[in-house]
Order: structure tokens, then C-alpha cells, then sequence
């Protein structure tokens, strides 16, 4: 299985590099960049030397079926929207790492996006890829809108919860917090070592581009429109995004039941680990891998559920994800290329 | 007016140090340590060296009277509930920045810190030390229970919405993130280098000791008892803390009018600093200093308030605020030796 | 004492801003900027917020004479060397904290900061600001060249063993570190969080534009041209310089004997602390602060010293000295605003 | 292949364990604990939940030859000299991530170590485990001395200019930076996040246990018995070492020169790798990974080289070399298991 990478160069790009670099049946073919075309790869990234040196091309599409069997896009927003179809007219797969065609409403896109919308035959086409939730709508897509990390930190949460109908939706809310890489290479004060480094930030408050992506979901697995309260701070590290998040219970159920609920839900699915009562997951211990890890506590003196999920924001988040939802495409084992340690410490 | 320091070996008590070094009116006279009495505290702290050099005593209670006007407590939990009142009986004004005071119900003492309570003679004399919310009885007391890091962000974040019945208190969650230096500087696993940076760790979720401080003060607040969910996160950071709280509003009121309530709040107080519409603080911004900066979003959509407030838990957060009250018990400018400028970057 | 800042908005400017308001006799008037013009400076800074607000005025020169006492220039390298002498020639009394009048070769200006090189006349004016070891030149100066971070770091380590001739001035090899806010607030790869974090890197090894400012003052110390090996490296946090220096001994002298002559030499000199042997500094000794403090190990094996001298690359590096240095030129006590004791942790 | 590993709670042993996972012909059968024994590790680790779940075993030796292939000692220093040679001498090959058998020297172990020395019968036996340098005495051995992680990144930038006497040995100058993981997992304060973050130590002038090892080898390859002035750091990150390293050189070559012989040095070896002029390696560039990276700078003003060699102290500098240690071992290709790319960023 060939690819084609469109937008090597950031740093989902890269993560896509290194966990195909693994990976027994698929390989990196081809990449374009349209801002750094000429050059190569590891001349921009020198930890690939003597592992990956290939040459960025320009973004060439006749002939391309030829070529390669899929097309991942790592690009910003906005690009995949009017970039992806061509190639998907041409018969190839396409995964989008971007948000461009994670939203069906074409009015959500552009409010929250501040963006025109995409072609709504192609968004329409497009089938969110939550691995574990989607897996046999993923298997049998063309094009596959990959989640954003948030939301899948956040939805492998709250799903098992929310289906059954144990937690009331009006009372949700998701404090999110991100190592630094999910705001990608582009540079910027939001992003300046000294800026970030012994320092906290929240950002985006009530504006995230995410929160539409969830309340697409949980709206859909719910009986009602449900609408979340999403804050999400910078947090001092590269790697890593944590979701705290709080419901309310309908009815009260101890911490224990809720973890058998989730390893029950989760059974099937190995990416996902439900840790034991009193073990709360940390972003280290996903560190470089493709777990989404999840910790509960249900507090008798609220009647509410905390619910901590954590995942490598580059892995779970974005480029594992990615691989994983390749895998399924291609009716391989979901753990083609995916099941390294995390790196620890 | 000359000081007595117990515990001068941990962090709280060498913020005070530094913090009274610049204060025109007070001085550290002498220091107690149990553990490292005989030895000098430059040899401890060699960024003290030339500034302050002093040995530090074994603790003395005979004729102490004589020789310093005030005593601050600056040692773990459990310590100064039986050394306190043995210098009150003295004559000396205390101010004391563990946990040892700060609850009036002994089961909750008990039940929270894992210890036996104090003698309740000792805790009804207590004025819990928040400078903003008490100073008539701050100013009078003889022994002040200087509040905990978390509990000090979120009051000053909570209680202007409380207090007007804004918000619906049955609906308060508290999400802390703090640095490491609350920690203490007692070695383990959660304070190991290696295993907190490139980290992020909720812990003591439903059961930090916090929560009854908290909920104390939000009851005599509220026309009921106050239950929050409260949880707290180990952030890759030395100082800061910062509390993001979300509560339901009872009627909805935009930014804007939150922002004028917060400013007519605090505004006879310096050191809290409500930000303007669209400005979040962060916990850099007050890295050092004696503020606590807080900053609002009202959701039309949630119809909830979304309140991030920040502080240095080694100032605002402990030593700084035990600096206000003193200034306030001897009825200094409460500004006084307290107006440096946060060190940023 | 009346201050005109210009160049407010980096890191040097702020921490002026945060200095100066801290002195007793001297206080920031007015701040200049080219970029940021018109701007509060409160509004790019909230740390400032209610303490300094102050808008940011464009670049003027009549009747400023009028209106302040003095001129910092907090600028890049090349604004300066065209914007000071106006000054100057007004009779303002000017320091610098670019390079821009450091050498006073115009060739190795040219050839080490590819611009091209100041007017003589003013460079033959200017003043090497390294407060310890020219005091009365300073006293008497108009134009200060205050010096760089890592020379500041790298002379006050050396010069008592070159002076005395103890050391052979060929085998200079200094190893410097310093935090990433030395290569200021401007934006780019090298100062992204997610490249510098959890990284060590080197850079400029050859070039780095302090190198001949460091040999001039080598050599106008040895009876010899001196050239040093000098390599710098980037790491993971704010704040801190560390130069680890090593110098061939001309007769073997003990790390006791060694401390001694430093203690002699710097006998007068209140910010700079010689260690006791066995006690290396290390750079958050000094955060915040204005000392710079040095450690010393002599190796009988080798015959050869190790010297390590640490400073806050923003205090006695840059903003600090600048302090220090108007201090002296008014005949004030050097240690007028410039007295705080580091922040630790 | 099984192997058996004793030390599996450290930071070297769950290197170790991740790095085995991936191998295909080797696998973890057994551990060892002395001070967690009857734990199961995924309760140490829980980053290893559901990939290794084992328990921990107290020590044994009868019957174990038939049980595994092979011993791998990951423990503190002390501990493999009296443990080691019974395994050893029940036919089991053993390789020693310690410090304990890497000195020929009894007098300098017990000078250096300050701890007795080990059987020198043993000693003799034992192969110093440089990979790239000593392939073929490691095919043949029993007993593998695996190199410290300073004296690896420091023989494989010294070795090609000694070996070809194109520096002076007197002159060398090794100035060593790591992160925190290579001080393992124990606590104390100098391990503690508060007092490491956003700080910058030096420590163990010239007492450090690396000396000897370094020298031994130097030795060896000069004809003159070879002293080294070495000073080591603590960044505050958690993994990499970069040694940046000083020679003159006995006559001028030109930084191409000198990569040229590198090159060729290197050629056969794929896990070192050489930067091509004006790129010198950072060490998150090698990050998780068993690469060598090495960068050269040659200062035409001074005759004096540079070179900037870099690892991941838990990989080449331990884990990483052992298990190509053992590849060499079992003739294997030594790249099994192994080639995975640096996590970057």
C-alpha cells in the first residue's frame, strides 16, 4: 500500500512519518508540500537523516491513481476542502487530518471555521473517523474525516456514559488541557518558549472550533440536542492533551460500576485501557502511542462523575488515529503498526 | 516588629524570607527548624548567601516573648495545631499557614487530614485569613488560619457571584491545575523530576483536604450547605495555580455585567485584578507577585460562567497573603512590601 | 531621575520597567516604541496591568531634553548605533543594552554583526558598562555600552585569574548556557516551544557576535591578543546563563587558594558571591536578581581550573546592570533598587 | 531467545522492557526485584497495562540456565559485582548495564565508586560493550561491561581523531550535559522537580565515576596515558545527553576535513550518525531512539576542535546499546529491534 502525504512538514505530518516508518503493509510513497516544495525532508528535520530522505514535491494530481493508494492530508484547514476532492474523483482514499470535513452542518463550519464551507456532496461522503466508534462505517469510506484530538479524548469518555443514558446532557462539561504541539509548528507568541514554558494558559474560551465536533456526536447519541461547556488551557509540555470532565448522574452509580461499564464497552477495542478505581491515568503514560487511557470517579457527595481521558495528541489525537482507521479501511488488525510501548519516562 | 519563623526550611517559609527582606517595617528576627536546627540557612538555600545568613533554632517557647512581636507557622499539617498554642498563651500573635486552623468542625478535620483535630478553644479563635473577604477580623485576631493555595484562587474567583445569588450553588465544579512547589519540597514519586515534566496528572480526586475549606466559607455564603466537585491537576511547573470554575448562572448575564460586578467587588482591593472582556490571565502573570488575577466568559449557549482565576500559590497562596494580614493585624497599608511586579518572562 | 525608554516591548524593556519601579530615586517617564506605537503597554503586558499603564509613544527627539534625565535603549542590534547619538548630542546621557557600541573595532563590528559599523566618534565615547570592573570610567561616562549576557558571565569569572596572570590565556575554552529568553520576543523555530523543550542544542558555534566582545576585554587584560574557543547553547528553560569556563593553571593553585583571590578581588563588590569550595552555583540561585555567582574547581590531574559563573541573563545580563550603571554614573549607592532576593524555587 | 532481567524498576530496565517488546527475536521471560518483588510491573508502570503484565520475582539462581538464554542487570552500582558471576557461572550470558565491571582497574573502581571492587577473575572476563568500537570481542562474550551513557556520547565523538593522533591528548575537554532519567528514579532533592525546573546545575567536579571509564578507553587508543578534564550538568529535561567536547589539533584541518573522517570511521555503522558542516545535532533529534548523532566544528582562529556528539541517555547510553550489544552477541543484524525513529517533536 502506497501513500501519498500532503503536508509533511507539520508536525502531524512527521507523526504520520514515523508510525508508517513501522508499519508492515503501508508506506510513505510520495509527499507534497506546497510551502517547502525542493526541499528535503530531512534537511527540514534531521532526525530523519539515513532513515527517511526523500524529496517534498508540488502538488501534482493527473497520474497520480497510478501511483499511490491513498492520501492522507495534514494540512491546515482549509486546504483539504478544495484539495481533496480531486483526488478522491480520481478514485483514491482519502484520510483528512483537518477539521474541513468533520461537520455536516455547512452553517457550523463557517461560524465556528470563520471559513467558506466545503462542497456538501463531499462532506456528505465523508465519515467521521472515531475508530472505535464508526469501525464499519470507517471499513467500507472513501473519505475519512479523522477526529480532532479533543474530541477524541473527549467522546471515547463520555460515549460509553452518554448512550446508556446515565448521565444527564445538560450538565456536561469538558475541561481540556493541551500540550503545545497541537498548535502545530507555525510560530507566534502563542507558541514562544518563554511565552509558554512556567506557564498556564486557557484559550479560545466558548470560540473552539472543537466544540461543534463534539456536540455533532454526543448529539447524535443522545435523545436531544446537546450542548457542551468546553475550556481548553496550554498546558507546558509538547506532547499530551488530558480531558477532565464533569456530569451529572441520573441516577447514582458507584466508581466500580462505572469502570465495569467501560471495560465492557471498550471490550473489544484495545486502544482503549479503563484503568482501575483509584488509578487516574496521566498524559506521560500515552506518551508516543496510540492509547486513549481512561480514569473515572464517582462522587457520592455531588452525584456526579469525573471522568479523566487522556491521549498523545499526535498519536491518538491525530496521526495514530489516522494509521488505525487505515488499518481498518484495509480490513487489517487495527494494531498494524500501532502497538509500541509508550515512551516512558 | 520583629518575626519568629517556624519551618523556615520549606517553601512557604523561604517565600517569607524573601518576601519580609523587602518589607519596611517587619523582619525575620529568628527561625525555628526541628529537622535542621544547628545548621545555617544559606547553607540550605545558597541563593540567600549575603542576604540573609542565619542559624536556624531549635524550637524555644520560655521568654520568647521578649524577643519577637509575632510568630509565623510555616510547617506541614498537624504540627502547629499543638506548638501554636503554647506562643498564643504567650502572648504572641500568630499566623499560621498549614491547614492546622482552618476548619471549625473538628469531624471534618479529622475526616479530611487523617488526623486527630485541635483543641477547639484554639480553632474558635481562628479568623480564617482572607484578606479580601475578612479584614475587620483579621485585623483583630491573635491567631490567623492563613488559607490554602486552591481555596484562596477559588474564593476570591467564586464569591462575588455568590454572594449576590448569581449563580446556582449546587452547580460548582472546580478544576485546579497547580505547579509543583504546593508540593512542598519533601522528596517522592510526585515531585520526581523525571516523572512530572512532559506530565500531566490529576490526583486526590474527591478527597483533597481543600474541599471542606472551600465548601465552609461557600456555605456561610449561601443560604444552604455548599457541595462542590472539586479536582486537581499536577501541572510540568514550578509556581502558580490556577482554578478554572464553572457554575450555572440563575438568570443569564453577559461578560460585561460580570466583569463590572467582579470590579465593584474588589474595588477597594489591590491585589485582585478583575482582566477586561476577551483577556484571560494567566498564571505568568502574576508569577512572584501578591495578585490574584481573575478573568469571566458567560455562555449564552450553556447559560453557564466559565471563571479562571490565578494566583502564585507561594505568594497569594501562602506567604504573601500571611504578609497581608500581618500588615492588615497591625494596620499597615496592606500594600506594604507587597507591590513588586510580577517577574515575567 | 527621569528614564526615556525606548524599545519597551521586549524582554529587556519589561524587566527596566520592572526594575526601575522598584527605585527609589529614578522612574520610567516615557517609552518609546517603533513598532508597537500607540499601543498601552498594560495591553501587550497584563502582567502590568494596574501597576505600569502607560502608552507607548513614537520616536521623538526635540525637547526631550525637557522632559527626561536619561535614555535606556532596549533595541536589536543595529537601531541604536543611528537613534542614540541624536540623543546624545541633546546631552542626554545615554545606555545602551544592544551591542551596537560594545567594540571598538569597527572591522570586527562589521565582520561579527554583518551590519555596518556605528560613527567612531560616538563609539569612541561609549563606556563598556561591566559595572565591577570599570566603576569610574562609568561614573564620568554619557554613553554606556552595557554588556552582553554572556560576556557579562564569562569576564567577571575570568578576569581575577587573567589579571593576576595565573592562567595561560591561549587555553580559554568557555562553554556557555543560557535560557531561551536571550534571543528575546521574536518569533520563530528557534525560540518554538516544541522544538526547544525537553531539547539541548548548540549554536553559532564560531560566530556568536559576543566573541569579540569577549577578547576585547581579555585582551586588554593579558600583555597578549587572546582568542577563546566559545560555543553556546540553547536549554529548556527561561531564564539563566551558566558559562562553564576552563583555563590551563600557569602554576597549579588549589580551588581554596583559587576562592580566595576571587573573594579579594571581588571584595567590594556586593553581587558578585564567590562560593565556598565544594558549593557550584547553579542558575536559579540568582533568578531574579542582580548577583552573578561563581564557583571554582581547580584539578590537580589536569592542572587545569573549571570556573562556573551564573547571572540571570535578563538582570545582571542586560536590564540589571543597566540599573547598576545608572546608579554609578549618579553617584548613588550601586545597590539602589537592585536588592531582592532571588526567587527560589 | 529469553531473557531474564534483573532491576526492571528503574528507568534503565523499563528501557529495557520497551525496547525487547519490539524485538522479534528476543523477549522478556522473567524479572527480578529485590525491592518490589511479588508487585506485578504494570502496577509500577502503568503506561505497561495490558502489553506487559508480569509480576516481579525475587531473586534465584538454581534451575534458571533453563529457563532463559541470557541476564540483563539493570540495577544501581554495587549490586551486579557479587550477583553477576553466578549467573555467570551457570553458563548464562550476562550483560551489565552497571558501572561494576567496566573498570580493569581494581584501585580506580574503589577509588572512584567508593565501594570494594568485584572479583578481578570477573573483571577480566568482562568486554567493555561499545558497540561500534569493540564488535568483535562482544560477539565472543560472556560477560558485557555495557558502557556508561556520558562515555558512550564522549568515545564515539573522540575516538576517530585519537585513534589517527589528530588531536592532542592533553588538551581534551569534555563539557557534559544531561537530563534528569540518567539519575534514575530514586528521589532526593536533587531529582526534585522544584529544585530542577527552570534550573541549571552543575555537579560532581571532578569526582565523577565516568572519568575513569572515559580515560581507560582514551588510554588505550593513545600512546600516552590520557587525563580528561570532565564537568558534567543537569538540563531540565528528562532525556538526552549532549557532550560537547575541546581538542587542539596537531595540525589545521578544515570542519569538511574532519567530517570527511567521520564518515569513513563510521561508515559500517548505521546507529552513528555524521551531520554534514554548519548542522549540529540536537539531542531531542535522537530522542527515544539508538542513534549517535555527531556534529564538528573546527575553529580556524584558535586550531581547536569542536565536537558535538549527542544520545538518548536511556537508549544508546543504555538500554538501546545493550540490546545491540546482544544483537552482536547472537550475530544478529544489530539493527534488530532497534531502528525505530526519534520522537519528534
Amino acid at each position: 500500500m502506497k501513500i501519498l502525504l500532503i503536508g509533511g512538514t507539520g508536525y502531524g505530518g512527521i507523526e504520520l512519518i514515523r508510525l508508517l516508518h513501522h508499519h508492515p503493509l503501508a508506506e510513505v510513497e510520495m509527499m507534497y508540500s506546497s510551502s517547502q516544495a525542493g526541499t528535503d525532508i530531512q534537511d527540514i528535520y534531521p532526525h530523519l537523516q539515513t532513515i527517511v530522505e526523500k524529496p517534498l514535491d508540488t502538488i501534482q494530481i493527473t497520474d497520480i491513481k497510478n501511483q499511490v493508494d491513498c492520501v492522507f492530508f495534514a494540512t491546515p484547514a482549509g486546504v483539504s476542502k478544495s484539495l481533496l476532492p480531486q483526488f478522491l474523483d480520481h478514485g483514491l482514499r482519502c484520510i483528512d487530518l483537518s477539521g474541513d470535513f468533520r461537520l455536516q452542518s455547512s452553517e457550523k463550519y463557517e461560524a465556528w471555521y470563520k471559513l467558506s464551507a466545503p462542497d456538501e456532496a463531499y462532506v456528505k461522503q465523508a465519515v467521521y473517523g472515531l475508530s472505535e466508534i464508526y469501525p464499519n462505517q470507517i471499513r467500507n469510506a472513501s473519505l475519512i474525516a479523522n477526529p480532532g484530538c479533543y474530541p477524541t479524548a473527549t467522546l471515547l469518555g463520555l460515549l460509553p456514559l452518554l448512550e446508556q443514558q446515565i448521565i444527564d446532557p445538560t450538565t456536561i462539561i469538558i475541561d481540556g488541557k493541551s500540550g503545545v504541539s497541537g498548535a502545530g509548528r507555525s510560530t507566534g507568541l502563542g507558541t514562544h518558549y518563554s511565552e509558554i514554558n512556567e506557564n498556564l494558559k486557557a484559550y479560545k474560551l466558548g470560540v473552539h472550533q472543537h466544540i461543534p465536533e463534539i456536540e455533532q456526536v454526543l448529539t447524535s447519541f443522545a435523545n436531544e440536542e446537546v450542548n457542551v461547556t468546553f475550556t481548553t488551557h496550554l498546558v507546558p509540555m509538547t506532547r499530551g492533551i488530558m480531558c477532565t470532565i464533569y456530569a451529572n448522574l441520573q441516577d447514582y452509580k458507584s466508581t466500580q460500576e462505572l469502570i465495569d461499564l467501560y471495560k465492557q464497552f471498550y471490550n473489544e477495542h484495545p486502544f482503549v485501557r479503563v484503568r482501575k478505581e483509584g488509578n487516574i491515568p496521566a498524559t506521560k503514560e500515552v506518551y508516543g502511542s496510540n492509547f486513549c487511557d481512561i480514569g473515572l470517579y464517582s462522587d457520592p457527595r455531588t452525584g456526579r462523575v469525573t471522568i479523566v481521558s487522556v491521549i498523545d495528541n499526535l498519536v491518538k489525537g491525530a496521526a495514530g488515529q489516522a494509521v488505525q482507521n487505515l488499518n481498518l479501511m484495509n480490513g487489517w488488525d487495527i494494531r498494524t503498526g500501532l502497538l509500541s510501548i509508550p515512551v516512558y519516562p
